[in-house]
């Protein structure tokens, strides 16, 4: 039997838009539950009723693009040769960037919210993974370090403010030319 | 007259290698004067004889840092070819990023610094002249987005955990190699 769309589930999703908004302006340690109960104009209470700590909102937040990273990582290790599955992480990290393009840098590129995924063994996994398609099965120094830019550029790229004015469509794939570039040597 | 090195001034110096620290770890945002403070050993108080805000704390870091970018920017306006001047801008920002490894990214990639900078016109016309330097003449799409996935990548990479073992000539190598890649063609 499904379970009826409750106010809770509702009042859930007021708190991640609102905490988003906040950790893409502010920072994840800039902001507090006091500041994100602030912005929704309800009281501390009635944000602890939805989530226990602010680390329980950054999970939440980062939930559904780590559903996405598991489903592209698992599709770039199925890849046959070590090239296809660079190409296919890389493509699934430009395409997660785009879908989450103000929030994400602000996300992964937060010191608070490293330290809370630290906690979660699976997540970091995942995380691991993804990090060792990009680098590939020949991870000499040139390639780690060529991982490192991509993955943190790639990421920050999507918030730049020098690139505002750039659609989805075209930033995809100007960023998949410059992964390309670095990554594959492909110009 | 010369004036004698006083007790004020390495209480300053005291205060930005605490403040540095914390910034590196915590992020600027999550750093206040009293977590400052705490990592002294001293007052508030104590910190607000040094400087009256963490506006101050964040403008006495980044001097040096922004002495020597002014250094090597206008070196690269003076080269005769975009080509030249792209090039000089890369080694000069590769070896800012090296010399300040551990601290540059959690500066230049926090929001609370990049409002702190927005309100410093010198400082920001600084930042733009290398943000022209790294895009080139030719200023198509492409080349904005290599710019910003370089610009930040770079930074990002000298704080990255996977990297902690490079040696500063290694990563400077690489990172040279990287950025060259992307901004001149060069593998």
């Amino acid at each position: 039997m499904a379970r009826p769309s409750t106010p809770r589930g509702q009042g859930r999703t007021r708190v991640t838009v609102a905490a988003l908004e906040l950790f893409a302006r502010r920072g994840v340690s800039g902001t507090s539950l006091q500041d994100i109960a602030d912005h929704l104009g309800v009281t501390k209470a009635a944000v602890y009723y939805q989530f226990r700590s602010k680390e329980e909102i950054v999970l939440a937040v980062v939930e559904d693009a780590f559903a996405d990273l598991r489903g592209f990582v698992e599709e770039a290790e199925a890849e046959p040769t070590g090239r296809a599955a660079t190409e296919r992480a890389l493509v699934g990290l430009v395409d997660l960037m785009i879908a989450h393009r103000q929030a994400i840098a602000a996300l992964i590129l937060d010191p608070e919210v490293g330290r809370i995924l630290e906690s979660h063994p699976d997540l970091m996994a995942l995380t691991d993974r993804l990090h060792a398609l990009l680098v590939g099965p020949r991870s000499g120094l040139s390639r780690r370090v060529a991982a490192s830019v991509v993955g943190s550029g790639l990421a920050h790229a999507g918030m730049d403010p020098d690139l505002a004015d750039v659609s989805d469509a075209d930033l995809r794939r100007e960023l998949l030319a410059v992964g390309r570039a670095v990554l594959l040597g492909q110009g």
